[in-house]
């Protein structure tokens, strides 16, 4: 009762902004993302019946407490698919995910754990029904479940069983390049969860933002199929804009943006005008990611390195999807 | 045939943004401004039967093209009005708006060009008389006909005869402060008319905008009547933020921020959880105003000079109206 999985994390071109139900994790709309190579998390779970208690290791030391209990809460949901409620597990988790990079560990996390459990457990799940499962422990998490460009069906039933990622196109479709940059200083924020509530709530730009999405998708896909950088990159990088604006409206508005955060914006701006297609998207914080072609690479990384604020480039591949070890 | 006018520039606290009628200068939504003594124009206009075209002098100098085609065309509203459709004018204009502070001297200048103009040519116009001719030549404009805090009601004639500015409260109902943060730096940006057209034009949250204007106006209204500073600074600050996101979601998105507007929006608010009350606003260019009450005079300029990016700060109190010298 041992299985050991490994999950890339995703970057979102298409943006995951706001919930239509809390507790089960379903969006508002669909959202389209990139699996990375660059950066995932590898999770073993063995359930024992010795064990009195969920034991969850990450990165070699025990946790407690709140990280520790949504573990154990999504460890749950499995045991309860799996008619197993007895069972407890030890979960180590690895994550290569540097949070200053601006990713959430969440995505590779929960979708490394899922696989995990549910092969240890021996719940017989194909991948549609592992990116449902992934969803319930962390929205963009379900996307990590596939390779390459991936969408989040959003759904329209009340349980969710309509709401999972399907993929688009796998990671060797189309060679891009997602460069994270790392900025120097933390800023204190607003958490993604608590902005995203707070926007749908309060935010009388947040309609219009949910009503523009299918046109985005439909244009992103297009250009996906027929490889065209200037369509996708104008689509994300708009697409990220109208997203952070909804949060400027919201009450009382709040920004995730750092002075830094529009330096670059403005930095990615100026390697256009200079000839250089380079589009850039923002999750919710301060970091900033830029999408490009591999032969752009070096004019790419000096430019951003160059930032005053920047203190690092992590420079990702399209990456596959969740996998067994 | 020969007068001179002295008026202010003025900031406004409810965005003016979106024009419904191009040519007639005719606004979406209402807007309210507070006049400010530190910025203003004076202007003289001579009709002078022996001139075969107007003459504009700006800062002592001739102007021509196209910034002196604008006063003509703006002079022929009020010669027309007046039946002397034969004379010409002399304008000798001063103004004491330095650009670097990110006011738009169009507003003090068509409010003392249209008052000097009407005088000398003999043209009986009332306030509101003069706040609808100067509306014709710069929008905002129209709002400097008063002192202390304005609105402009966009009225809904389609000839813009109830579209005009009308006192809120005098100069000296409430000694607030407005700093003008200067920036080190120029940046290339997007002409306010432009971006103005195109979020009308593009943004899928333009209309949301609008539709927010009447709430901020009434409250705003009675945090000016009751002096409530926090009331009023925080409709403010929330507006313009409102305001600027319209852009982000544009159709090609823009913005008119710069790393450094962002930095100082920073201050004000770190500012504001040091328990100083200080509200920003910014107009359609990189530049950012600060609100404030006296007694925090030292601790604002103090902490806004120390933001990195900025020059200098320039300290304004509510202004009179339109006078003759």
């Amino acid at each position: 009762m041992k299985a050991t999985a490994k999950a890339h994390t995703n970057i979102a071109l298409i943006k995951y902004w706001g919930k239509r139900d809390e507790p089960l994790i379903l969006p508002m709309n669909n959202s389209l993302s990139l699996t990375l190579d660059g950066f995932h998390t590898t999770t073993s779970v063995a359930f024992q019946d010795r064990l009195t208690a969920d034991q969850f290791y990450l990165n070699n030391r025990l946790v407690e407490g709140a990280e520790s209990r949504r573990v154990s809460i999504f460890l749950d949901l499995i045991r309860k698919e799996a008619g197993r409620t007895d069972v407890c597990a030890e979960v180590h988790s690895t994550n290569h995910v540097p949070t200053a990079a601006g990713f959430a560990s969440s995505a590779s996390g929960f979708a490394a754990l899922a696989a995990a459990a549910s092969k240890a457990i021996g719940l017989p799940v194909n991948e549609q029904e592992l990116s449902i499962l992934t969803r319930q422990g962390s929205g963009s998490a379900c996307r990590s479940i596939y390779g390459g460009f991936v969408e989040w069906e959003k759904g329209t039933k009340a349980d969710g069983s309509d709401s999972h990622a399907v993929p688009v196109a796998p990671a060797d479709h189309w060679d891009l390049r997602v460069a994270a940059v790392v900025l120097s200083s933390d800023e204190k924020k607003v958490l993604s969860r608590e902005g995203m509530k707070r926007t749908v709530d309060t935010s009388p730009f947040y309609p219009a933002w949910v009503q523009s999405i299918p046109d985005d998708l439909e244009a992103i896909k297009e250009g996906i199929a027929e490889k065209d950088f200037e369509k996708v990159g104008e689509i994300a990088e708009a697409n990220c804009l109208r997203m952070h604006a909804t949060t400027l409206a919201a009450n009382p508005p709040f920004s995730y943006w750092h002075s830094t955060t529009l330096s670059i914006m403005q930095a990615v701006r100026q390697l256009r005008s200079d000839g250089i297609p380079a589009f850039f998207t923002i999750d919710a914080g301060p970091n900033v990611k830029v999408l490009y072609t591999p032969e752009h690479e070096d004019i790419i990384r000096n430019t951003l390195q160059n930032v005053p604020g920047v203190h690092d480039i992590k420079v990702s591949r399209p990456g596959q999807g969740v996998s067994f070890i």
